[in-house]
């Protein structure tokens, strides 16, 4: 029997709308066809979050086309009728010999597609970035009179602002962060085992709050003396101790879309040196929320920070965040010096203050915020504070 | 401060007879360096096992240096001081500038130091398969007279076939999926909602069993009525009811080892379709460990298992497994007909038996074995039956 389709995280409207940014980049690019491969990028223009990016598959949209159409593997398929927008002769699966085939794979099928729909001879769009040179050299191999343009993350910079739809589901998202930072002070106790706190928090992030569960389990970072100089390694087998710090890192995520949040722990009293920190950042923080507005820069907002906590004698090698919605981080604009993207309303970032200052100290602090008409919404509401554990 | 090396999985030993057998590939290839790019590759290579890969980053092996040089991104460096066997000096952080600029990015880094090591006038492996065209133009360009030479999948076939040191953290993966499992048959009742018995099983997963947590959260996939169809969905929103059948499938994680497990449950009496299609695929599955053994083929293994079901009407039109080990998948040796790899002791595979018969319909059972000298052994222990919740 044919698979149902599931209930629809957008309306139609939603996707056709995407769809027609889309085609205008097309179209200044010369281009009728585009070959879209990266799987954020695919959620974005379909609906489509299983997690099927591990083998090739691929969603072309064709300029003179509503829909696009999807090929991916034959056992996705039916998740791919359940989940996207389209109708069912936009679905294609390819077969499953393709699968750790000694020379062929999906885009042999993509090729197979785009040449059987008379495609191959328009200007064909592809996003180099998301593809191995080996299936680059295959593509201009098969299609050897097609042209191709490289239109590496030009889905990924439509997907900078948001939509009033696409800014809910954030709001859901960052509702769930803020449940897993509050459920952490309730679990991070001496005598607990990392792991143990660490399980309290994920299954926070997938219950998730008012009744919408997060959908999917983004990485949990958990940092903990004497690991709190690191920024990207999880929970570990020790005790938490009297005196320990504990940097965590989360992301609640619905249909796709995450809002990451970040705070400090401190089981037992914080040391002056950690205060100070605090209390420097959190002053950075709100300068750098204060400049966000229509037509300032993302350099504007970084610089706000890197000022502030300057004056007081402290510094920041890294970024200060980063477009964020789908997937996490957006590889677009970025809250760095010398990044010129004017802020427009409703791009959303993560204001990711995370400060590793000696390799065996960091403090973090972070927030998800969208722009609006005037200046700013931060979506992520847990206090700006560090978390003391008595 | 500097940080502590933590904890090790592996001694020291152990990573320099991994890094010997790369050694000796290279050598075939005629090549003296070798980059790794492949973040499951690294691991393997140098314990290391935090989520950074996101940015560039990538390994460099030289045939005669004893020790291999990790360059990535400098915010990531103490994670990697933390946790690969490596001394400090070969570990390079590069600058954050190159984090989100508009022409560099950490493969400069990469660049910067082969040159100021002299290594460029060596003949050079990468792996094209996991690096983007963008990415080898820029090496070719900037190294325009070395001789590089493709290595994709090198280092992926000699993690193939695993020490016993890496069997024994499989072991303890597998330990962890079982208990999974089990959790889920506590856990899917009626009236339940998917997700909240989602983050049980996702709870049961981090905290391990027998004092070993898990050490990292691997996807789980819950496909529940009138979604058995599909096979890399996450939870839904849906409340279990009387009726619903549930695939489940999981994967403990030990230092970046996964154990794959697969199970069906039924919620009340399972139809007679589904008992059926239980019986023939047990059968299928004990026909397809009786084949396994050193000197068989990937090939033998699955046709056995074809050849079992079809003999009672029953067809798969999917691969029945593949190579496991670090990341869950190593995409190498593949249980599918034609794969004539040759078993050797300590190959592992996920003999994964899904089977999705129709779009709304479909059943799944999988272990996780080892090849031995004289046969297999089953690492996951879960018992192989339909879990019926009544």
């Amino acid at each position: 029997m044919a698979i149902s389709r599931g209930p629809q995280a957008f309306p139609r409207n939603e996707y056709l709308r995407r769809l027609s940014l889309v085609k205008s980049e097309m179209a200044d690019r010369d281009i009728s066809v585009l070959v879209v491969s990266d799987q954020h990028n695919i959620t974005y223009l379909t609906g489509y979050t299983a997690r099927s990016a591990y083998v090739p598959q691929a969603l072309v949209v064709a300029a003179d086309e509503e829909e696009p159409v999807f090929i991916l593997r034959r056992m996705d398929a039916p998740a791919a009728l359940h989940q996207c927008f389209m109708s069912r002769d936009k679905i294609i699966g390819y077969p499953e010999e393709l699968i750790a085939h000694p020379s062929k794979d999906g885009y042999d099928a993509v090729v197979d597609y785009l040449q059987a729909a008379g495609l191959e001879k328009h200007g064909i769009g592809i996003e180099q970035y998301n593809l191995s040179t080996l299936t680059v050299d295959k593509l201009k191999r098969r299609l050897a009179s097609t042209r191709f343009v490289d239109c590496t993350k030009m889905v990924t910079w439509v997907r900078l602002v948001k939509s009033d739809f696409e800014i809910e589901v954030m709001r859901e998202a960052a509702a769930i962060s803020d449940a897993a930072i509050a459920r952490a002070a309730e679990v991070l106790r001496p005598g607990v085992r990392e792991a143990d706190a660490c399980a309290e928090i994920a299954s926070t992030l997938i219950r998730g709050v008012n009744g919408k569960p997060g959908t999917r389990l983004e990485e949990i970072v958990m940092c903990t003396s004497p690991r709190t100089g690191t920024c990207h390694i999880p929970w570990s087998e020790d005790i938490l101790r009297e005196g320990s710090q504990v940097n965590i890192e989360v992301a609640g995520s619905r249909h796709g879309y995450c809002a990451a949040l970040m705070r400090t722990y401190s089981i037992g009293t914080p040391s002056d040196r950690l205060r100070r920190v605090h209390d420097i950042q959190l002053e950075g923080l709100e300068a750098a929320l204060q400049a966000v507005q229509p037509g300032a820069t993302c350099s504007d907002v970084a610089n706000a920070f890197y000022r502030t906590i300057e004056g007081k004698g402290l510094k920041k090698e890294s970024r200060c965040g980063y477009a964020q919605g789908i997937g996490w981080t957006e590889p677009t604009a970025s809250l760095r010096d010398g990044d010129l993207t004017a802020l427009k309303p409703n791009m959303t970032f993560h204001l990711m203050l995370g400060n590793w200052i000696d390799e065996d100290f960091g403090y973090v602090i972070s927030e998800t915020f969208r722009v609006t008409p005037s200046g700013v919404e931060v979506l992520t509401r847990a206090p700006r504070q560090i978390y003391v554990i008595s």
